[in-house]
């Protein structure tokens, strides 16, 4: 996998960790254990029991420690191991690794490159499920394939007119008018405006309009998106520039969506939407999530479909067309992320 | 795998593909997407779009043309992208391989070699299920096995006297006897004359008789085979050699049977079974498509059984007895058609 | 994987091998058939027939030989081929390997190294589910784990107090207090005694007691243990030395448990365990089994979770603690055993 290390990756919704329950899961192919204490302070690290490899989640949390229930080596927050039953001297490499963990937008994230470098300023600036201007669902989905597939697909929403022919009904413009797409410092940002039949799915509409679309799409692989609708003329009167969202005239929602590599083909997609308290309400929100629960498996299907001819192919090539623009931009940061990653390793050793 | 490619591979039942319901399958490892227009025409192609490698099978059928529904592109009959939304300029690589593909005996035909030599002339002489002298029932059954083991198993009827003792009820003469194996241009003839316990399942005998059983099996892997039940001393008085089957007292029956290399480990098994007009109706053909799910399932069996021991016998070897004539001149003709196909492709480039 | 060859390993419970009904398993990464004849003496011999690799446990029992059932190959209990349906000359190389076994203990062992060294006095001395003194349950259960790790497991009971938390309840002392430990010629021998709570599960206790706990662990992979409460200061009076067993006040029980090899990634865990006739009843029995179950699962769930860790870790490494002493002298012998049979076999060849 051709990943960034140093980057948050999203490893659960906040709300499902809970005090005292080990959360094992894998990120970039490697074992984590993800874990709160009784006061719900987060702490994460290696899954694997220095000692016979055993997996920590499956340990208990005593106090700020967390034991391996498998032949009871205790390891304090840091990874080091703190005390071995029965036997006094603790040797210096008794220890697994740490990772920087925190706690925001609903979302526990975990860094996993070097702990100097991890900051939280770093962290995309997604909606969390409390945030006051939006009423939010939930969801997450796991996914045989590798995450930069579902990445691929984020990044080129030309998609939508193929995949979601049946669940968001988009018109045939997402193919065929190719979006605005800006290099930020840590991703890409894609804006369009969609003329026709274009209101948020189950909204409805009283006058022509047209609706803006845009999203950031960010390292390691988070998307967030909003949009809204406007009388018609007004993406002509900026010049097909990007509008004060708060004269949206209806229909405005938000949409974070994060994808976690796993393992080479295994990943974990979170992902919340809803409407703008405005715009819309408790209802509007659960047609939504109707909506992206069909859309969503629509792109699993899809995904995993390819994954698997991917398998079947040795040696296969692909065939870039321009509407993958914001994918190559963003493989190539995150190429370039990663290489200067490497470099500095190199440096440093 | 050592198969022909120049060679008509059965990829369905005709009557199970219908009109703009694209199928995907897979034949000697390669993913073929098989589709008819609403005319009922059929078309074959690389099941993996030449942009991101989703499967053409999940596709939507326009016209003549099949659409890959990721991200639009457009592919005509011969495999050629005749449309990329949103972008004017098609690449000359824009292409996925395509097959020849014939409906022939209710079965979809597919040739996995070179387009020139395809050649509809060399589609075995299976029996259709519309054939006017036969009431024919018909199934199909997926494999865990590599096909070769199948082929094995039908060039080589002693089997039936072990594998089919409950089902066929087969007399042990099937492994003691010998049958005449003639060499045939494209595969071997297999004839027997069995006397004793040897009516069609599920038939009366009025007086002793004794069966002939023939069949041909064919490159890639087809067996067509016929049978009937004669006087007592038919046999004798002809010097052990063919019948005129028009001459049959009774229980003349045919069966048409293709084996489909999929992947290196599996296999998809097409046969059909019935009674001649004359000689059975509707009920005997239930009769005997009941004991065939019984004897297929014996098969299945036993093969995937071969199969997973072979996967765990590193540079296993086989020793060949003196029933496995068949096999073993099938197989050499395999080997020797496959050797000059990679001869004339050396020559060729 | 590193096991010793000469060396009987369990192959099922002799009760469930029924005469005439072919067992076929894995043991040591070789198909393996166990069969009886119809009086119901055993045989043992590779479970691939040599002319097409089809599993022998497939087929039929004959007077005192197997006949395979897919082309009729019928072999004798030496592994010789005696038949060959329609073949008069019977090769020289048509044979499979046999191997020695021997019914005792209540459990079938088969030999799986050199004929010659084969010798029932090694079959380690399991109490069978008919020895006098002990009213015994017993079961088995399958791993998706390699069998060193549920060795290790056996070898090192500090674990008890932690995998076992809840089944057992087993005190603090079991990872606290390390056991004596002796070498034996083909094995360890552990010794315990346990203060504190420690009566026999699901047993009262009338007075302070302190508890002794003796198992062997002896090639390839069978625990023998035994154990009973004892007056408080028994130990202090034996200087920590192993009591006369006949002496115990009560909670006298004794379990056999066997684990077996199957292929680099699964094993097959045989065990008994009951009290002894003088200080329990069925009922007891049915508390400990049901006990056992528990705790057995919980063995496979940390094992299976260890095995995973260690799949998804490359050149993975362990950290051995002082606890792990009975695993290392242990897995030590099995090494040098496992070298000297080499040694040997090339000094032969």
């Amino acid at each position: 996998m051709n990943y960034v290390k140093n980057a948050w990756y999203v490893a659960s919704w906040a709300q499902d960790l809970l005090p005292e329950k080990p959360y094992g899961t894998f990120i970039l192919n490697e074992p984590v254990v993800v874990w709160r204490n009784a006061d719900g302070e987060l702490a994460a690290m290696e899954d694997r029991c220095v000692h016979r490899l055993a997996p920590l989640s499956l340990g208990r949390c005593e106090g700020d420690k967390l034991r391996c229930m498998y032949h009871g080596l205790l390891f304090d927050r840091t990874g080091a191991v703190v005390e071995i039953p029965g036997q006094d001297l603790i040797p210096a490499q008794a220890r697994v690794r740490s990772y920087p963990a925190a706690e925001k937008h609903s979302w526990v994230w975990i860094w996993m490159g070097d702990h100097e470098a991890a900051d939280e300023v770093l962290i995309p600036g997604a909606v969390g499920l409390d945030h006051p201007d939006y009423i939010l669902g939930h969801g997450q989905l796991d996914y045989a394939a590798e995450a930069r597939l579902i990445n691929d697909n984020l990044l080129d929403f030309s998609h939508l007119s193929y995949v979601h022919a049946n669940s968001f009904g988009a018109p045939e413009a997402w193919a065929y008018e190719r979006p605005k797409i800006t290099m930020l410092e840590r991703g890409v940002r894609v804006e369009r405006w969609i003329t026709g039949e274009s209101a948020v799915p189950g909204e409805a509409i009283g006058q022509p309009i047209e609706r803006f679309a845009s999203y950031d799409f960010l390292v390691p692989g988070v998307l967030l998106m909003t949009g809204g609708n406007f009388p018609q003329g007004t993406s002509q009167s900026l010049g097909g520039g990007a509008p004060d969202m708060s004269k949206a005239l209806a229909g405005v929602t938000f949409t974070s969506q994060a994808v976690t590599p796993m393992t080479d083909k295994t990943a974990r997609y979170f992902f919340s939407w809803g409407p703008h308290r405005d715009h819309g309400d408790e209802a509007l929100r659960d047609t939504l999530m109707g909506i992206a629960a069909m859309a969503f498996g629509e792109d699993k299907d899809i995904i995993e479909a390819q994954q698997r001819v991917m398998d079947a192919t040795p040696d296969f090539r692909i065939m870039p067309t321009t509407a993958d623009r914001g994918v190559t931009l963003f493989n190539r940061l995150v190429e370039k992320l990663a290489r200067d990653e490497r470099t500095r390793l190199s440096v440093a050793s």
